[in-house]
């Protein structure tokens, strides 16, 4: 039998460890033989040291071994899945899954809580009275056979090593390792039973990745991975320098995307869930056009009987926030930047993400940007729109924000959205 | 109020830590508030990024003021102390101590407990009936007082954050760290309240340091270290590619030390205590001939005195082993090599170390060197006695053994065992 202490130091001192190594030191760890001390400091040195790919296969199929793999196969359509690495203002799964489903593929997306300054899916809908996050596995196979779609919280036997490392990586500073992240979210995908996967790598001031060099890697490893362990995958790189869209926070990111299941939604929002829906249709082998399924409707048909089946009622009015603040403009000119991170740390601060797992979010709080990158501002005239549950919330909010806009003569040149494809 | 995680990130990406952020993490981890897993994954950035001279004084300082420092500055005669890093048949502080005490210094030794393949002192010690490792401060000042020496564990009021790191590194892999090292013994020895000290550190096969530049390395910080917090700090570098004298174990070495007081000690056990005998006169500014306190019986005397203070019977006789092996030469010629690290665990298996912390030690288990590097075997004539308590250790304690003697013709060229001096 293998031992911690020795697994330590051969990645410290940069041996190659072996599968056998590997999946007893995932399964000890799962199992309380390993203790926390003992996989931080091992996480440390695979920050220095990382995984080679043979190491990382070997990591991941522990993971996900480490606990249940859903079983899909019976579902009379294609499964197709979207993990996004995480944004500001990304509300992109609550209009991709319905509209995806609504071609005909079944999206079966288990989602994670925000933690930090980008929201969490599972938070946002939970500001729709009624809804539910956590389904029994028999009740997401019913809502997924059903509607096509479910957006829930994934169960505690999905890859519980990687529930138990990403809440020590958390507190020990070892977050940050691409093999890692890599491995985390590969281990979930993989065990949730898609078939095919979408992974939408963020890119830039609001993403986890700031830099395309690292962002590319990530998203080259990961699709590597999900080949590997049977899942088709690919990747788009996009941008988030500034939020995607115009809302953020939790009930306000489900207005706005309703208003794009409607057809109302903001241009780069719907470039962004158009480019990733097209992915989707292609690793699933369907021929549809997302943008005819968002125009005529189909797409709200089938978020509204997700958001029913799941215990929400999609007409109830969402909560509306108590107190609400304006940022101007500190000049006139062209809105040139609007920092991504500064929106998602004060919609955070003004009570939307939380500091701590067990905190709770307020379904209310946000920011509403009344004016993006590329439009016109007059000095004085609103650019953010801060919203909170109590009026203590705005000044820590509104330091965040110093800085965050910039304004200058003449019109910026604004990138696109989809920055690079990745895959098969 | 700084925070761990972010302590962590900044270590890991070589930010330069500040005092204050140094002082704030080790006496937070004293009292709890950050926790095993940080610590871990911190130890294991400093293992690749090191801590620059600043840091490591306030590592160490911090280290020191997380519990009392005592006061020896009452004592009539000037203090000094010995430190080795750990060797192999290191019986020195048995010698050494009252040898330095008879010629006139107070020798304050709080000393550890072997941990894997090199004993401890207090371990070797408590093979003598009655003698007893655990004094009060009060009875520790007594002892020291009276004879001018005294070899006991350090009270757990010294360096608390020390003793936690310590059990925290043994089992992360973090052991190997020239400042963690560093600041771990000079934070004990500090505490102590000793005005000068001499460090043997090792080197070889047998030794934590096998390489000649590590060590120099490790002696240079620990000397430094040792001037700036007012502790007059020398090192002599000395060799352990064999066992230093002929007997590793607990009692045989006991017997072996009291054998060298009386004049009969093996030579290269006789050379290496003066040497540090004479290197701790010159710190505590003693003119004295160590040699001639050895050869007249003062040291030994007070070697008696300090036993009987301690409860020992000096005249009592060692436990004696249940079963004895030997191992022969395979081959006739010249011993060229005696691999000082495979004796060691081979005597470890035998019975005189401990795997963990709260095994107990044989007093009479260990291994007799009937012959040593640079002396003429016959084959099949017995190099090593093996001895323990039971028959069923003699098995793993040969395995140990394979490959660790080298026989050749003609004589070897044996180095010098002391190979330099660092500091003042």
């Amino acid at each position: 039998m293998p031992d911690a202490v020795e697994l330590i130091r051969a990645k410290r001192d940069g041996r190659t460890l072996t599968g056998a190594e590997i999946s007893w030191l995932i399964g000890a760890y799962t199992a309380g033989l390993v203790a926390d001390e003992q996989m931080s400091a091992m996480a440390m040195a695979i920050y220095f040291r990382s995984l080679d790919p043979a190491e990382l296969r070997a990591w991941t199929a522990a993971m996900v071994s480490s606990g249940e793999r859903l079983d899909l196969s019976g579902l009379p359509v294609p499964t197709v899945d979207k993990h996004s690495t995480g944004g500001v203002g990304d509300k992109v799964s609550l209009i991709l899954a319905p509209l995806v489903a609504s071609c005909g593929a079944a999206v079966p997306q288990l989602s994670g809580r925000g933690l930090g300054h980008t929201g969490g899916t599972l938070d946002k809908l939970e500001s729709i009275p009624g809804w539910r996050a956590s389904l029994s596995g028999a009740e997401m196979m019913t809502v997924l056979a059903g509607t096509g779609c479910v957006i829930c919280a994934a169960g505690p036997g999905l890859a519980p090593a990687d529930r138990k490392l990403y809440a020590l990586r958390d507190v020990t500073g070892t977050v940050e390792s691409i093999p890692l992240i890599a491995s985390s979210i590969m281990s979930k995908k993989i065990a949730e039973g898609t078939a095919a996967l979408v992974l939408d790598v963020k890119v830039g001031s609001g993403a986890f990745m700031r830099d395309i060099t690292d962002a590319r890697r990530l998203a080259e490893t990961m699709v590597a991975l999900g080949g590997e362990q049977g899942v088709r995958t690919t990747a788009l790189l996009t941008a988030m320098d500034e939020p995607l869209g115009r809302a953020v926070g939790n009930g306000v990111e489900v207005a706005e995307a309703v208003a794009a299941l409607r057809g109302d939604g903001p241009p780069d929002l719907v470039e962004v869930t158009l480019a990733l829906a097209r992915e989707m249709l292609l690793l699933a082998g369907i021929d549809a056009d997302p943008a005819a399924a968002l125009a005529d409707g189909r797409a709200m048909d089938r978020y509204r009987a997700m958001i029913a089946a799941q215990g929400g009622d999609p007409d109830a009015p969402l909560p509306e926030a108590a107190r609400v603040q304006t940022v101007t403009a500190p000049a006139s000119g062209w809105l040139h930047r609007l920092d991504a991170r500064a929106v998602g740390v004060a919609a955070w601060r003004l009570g939307a993400g939380r500091a701590r797992k067990e905190d709770p979010v307020s379904a209310a709080a946000g920011i509403i940007c009344l004016a993006k990158p590329g439009e016109q501002v007059e000095r004085g005239q609103p650019v953010l729109e801060l919203r909170a549950d109590a009026a203590d919330r705005f000044g820590r909010a509104r330091e965040a924000l110093a800085d965050s806009i910039e304004i200058a003569d003449g019109p910026p040149e604004l990138g696109p959205r989809v920055l690079a494809r990745i895959g098969l």
